[in-house]
């Protein structure tokens, strides 16, 4: 029987701020990226995100980034290797504490926003978040783009890669995103999304922008959690997988 | 033999700025309060100073602070109790990570700078502290003045609490701290500093500001690292600890 | 005619995270009391609310904090003199530029939060807060509440103090606001703070806790943008006021 | 006869931490590009700074920066241009404050570190610097490299751009500084470094690394104020240039 993980960013306010509906979006996911305060992420909203993830038996993965409250992580950064490995494992160790006394730990890593789009292509940033793993666990996977450099540098590593898609995002024929501020970067229409969901999840394919058919490797899908109708949106992709037979399960 | 624990303040610096001379000061301390990020302490700083202190067998305790790099932590904060609990377990937390990377491990915690001056009176701060470290790791003992109730919490909730006394720190008759800022406050001659560092960890007295000889319980001696000179001196102070016949031993 | 100002606090997001209304508040309110960047405001928010208020005719004035993102200014901080000085100078001066360039310009100082409430009592903060208004531009009005500290240094100094009251705020006998926490603290019932609303307006009263009627000096009411159902009560407290005979009118 | 500005960065420590000797800087160049609080520079410094330089008629630039305290503004950032835009009229806004508390005013702009090396060749995040000194103050010179993209965009926008040269860096055959990091990027030599400030001023000539003499058009030289030696220094590159018939003089 095929499965597929589920992960969404989580734990995504900070302080006053919230963004992301944590307890409703911990209802759909099987994996949650909990911001770890560089981005996002206080200390009392991640301690939260642990207890309610950890209650429903959602694994807790390490969204690391950049150190950007202003930008969200969305700014790329040219931070030197030996900066960001560290960053990264302070990040992680930060989140091990509210995993273990939520009675769970850390299961995976995942960079976010601009780091996650930069460690794609750059592999000095990708050996670097890769080294930060090491450093914290190294029996960490890590998730990430299929074909992506930090995969890469993972598999060298010894640490298990886990690749992941974007039901809502425009796919080149060589099976990249198309990037953001392109047009028809994103896929709005919610029907498309769960079509593609499960594309992906039970047939491992899925429809570029040109309207090919293309085989995308992933054991995760990415669902997003802090537009209007999101959580909605989440919860018919995960009904349509298991009405179809795609069993819907964490990857670790 | 009578046996005394040195410990400093290590790894304040924050990115470009540096504070402390670390690598001097651990070779004569027994244990090194290091910044966790939220006075002072960036990543790479707070893991370059583990992997020291682990080769040198120094003990690495996480020094918790308010979130406040601009002010150094020095300045007392009303952070609410869930608040203060979460940001003392995410700092420890993120220490943990380098310690035990360093083949160490975060043996004790201490408070920095305003935090430390306020959980020697405010009770529910010092449970906020005293949560933070349960939440962290229940087996960690906490650095604190005698009397103080930091240590009055730590001891109900079942943590070990360690005292500490300061040489040159004028002390009032009742025991406590000569608030900075009143004359006389700190005590600037060496000499002085040596002969009262032996007294405490000797003979467990101080002489107060009035010229009394009162009794100070303290397993551990905060020497300072920040000013010109802190390096030699604390030298100084180790030297006459051991040729008077007291062993300088960290406490765990 | 009997005149009163309508004050919100705006521009409350920071980056990524939004948090006030501030289009719709800027149809309502006569000032703009306007977020700085030290517990919310980013720059590219701070000029945008500049923009839309001038363009409406809308005072401007800096909302002024400590430096606590995290705590978004509502934890109080033993900020030296010295320091709190500079640091709501800073924020004036950071502000002036985006009132500027759409047209305007600062009008007013109104601490925000923690500030807000030490300065009601606090002499030192609130000679500090005085001086970085002299500081930056000695022509500045000071908002607060009648009888604070902050007035009474604001007099001493030369500059404006111009009361204002909360109409959804339960108050004492003397004048002064229940401490949030309290029970009843908070007035919800939209209709009586409509109704309060008017009283503090026209009348220059009050119903305090225990019923009793009492005269509250205000130039300003403070209405509140950051609850579901704010604008609209804005919207009929506003209403109220002009079809009861009460202008409408910034206080500067 | 010849003139030259020198020009330091200044203020450039953040709370507990100094960095550079201001006061000493003050006496040896004509203008002080002061940090604003996004890389260094928190406001009480700020407000000193100004202070001794309009105390000694020095001029005031606002060195503004990415907002990143944690890597000193050294890490190039894809900042979105509305942001970038905000941010530096920000930082100018700030200083301002403090220039005219001072008696005197914000005289320049000169991006630091990442930035400025950005926008030699970065045409967007160079319009974007642009925009903000024109939001801030359209009267104000902008300091670069000459052939810069920063100096051109001033150009078209009407600013006047005010070239500066580096004795301290080595120089490609075209003109453009050797990437630190680079073998023999910077010149160490204490009399070689005279020796060239002196070249730059008074000839408008640098020898390259490979030996060739090539024209620099430098309306300013900038000295470095934050390594051992260097206030001695930047005093020998001023005593040559005064008694070799240069007149050591502010741009503006």
């Amino acid at each position: 029987m095929t499965t597929i993980d589920l992960n969404a960013d989580l734990g995504e306010g900070f302080g006053r701020w919230q963004l992301t509906d944590d307890e409703q979006l911990l209802s759909v996911v099987t994996s949650a990226n909990v911001a770890c305060g560089f981005h996002a992420g206080d200390a009392a909203t991640m301690r939260r995100v642990c207890e309610l993830a950890a209650a429903r038996g959602v694994r807790i993965g390490a969204q690391v980034s950049y150190r950007d409250l202003a930008g969200f992580g969305r700014r790329a950064m040219d931070v030197p290797s030996a900066e960001l490995t560290a960053e990264v494992a302070y990040q992680i160790g930060a989140l091990e504490v509210f995993a273990r006394a939520a009675g769970a730990r850390v299961s995976y890593v995942k960079p976010h926003g601009a780091l996650y789009n930069r460690v794609v292509h750059d592999e000095e940033q990708a050996a670097a978040v890769v080294d930060g793993v090491l450093l914290a666990d190294a029996s960490l996977p890590v998730l990430g783009l299929p074909g992506s450099r930090l995969l890469e540098a993972a598999g060298k590593a010894g640490l298990e890669g886990v690749t992941e898609a974007f039901a809502d995002r425009a796919y080149t024929e060589g099976g990249m995103l198309v990037p953001r501020g392109q047009e028809g970067a994103v896929v709005t229409d919610p029907e498309a999304v769960v079509a593609r969901s499960l594309g992906l999840a039970r047939d491992r394919v899925i429809t570029t922008r040109s309207g090919a058919r293309i085989e995308v490797e992933a054991r995760s899908l990415c669902l997003h959690g802090d537009t209007p109708g999101a959580v909605e949106l989440a919860r018919r992709v995960r009904e349509r997988l298991e009405t179809s037979g795609v069993r819907v399960e964490a990857f670790v």
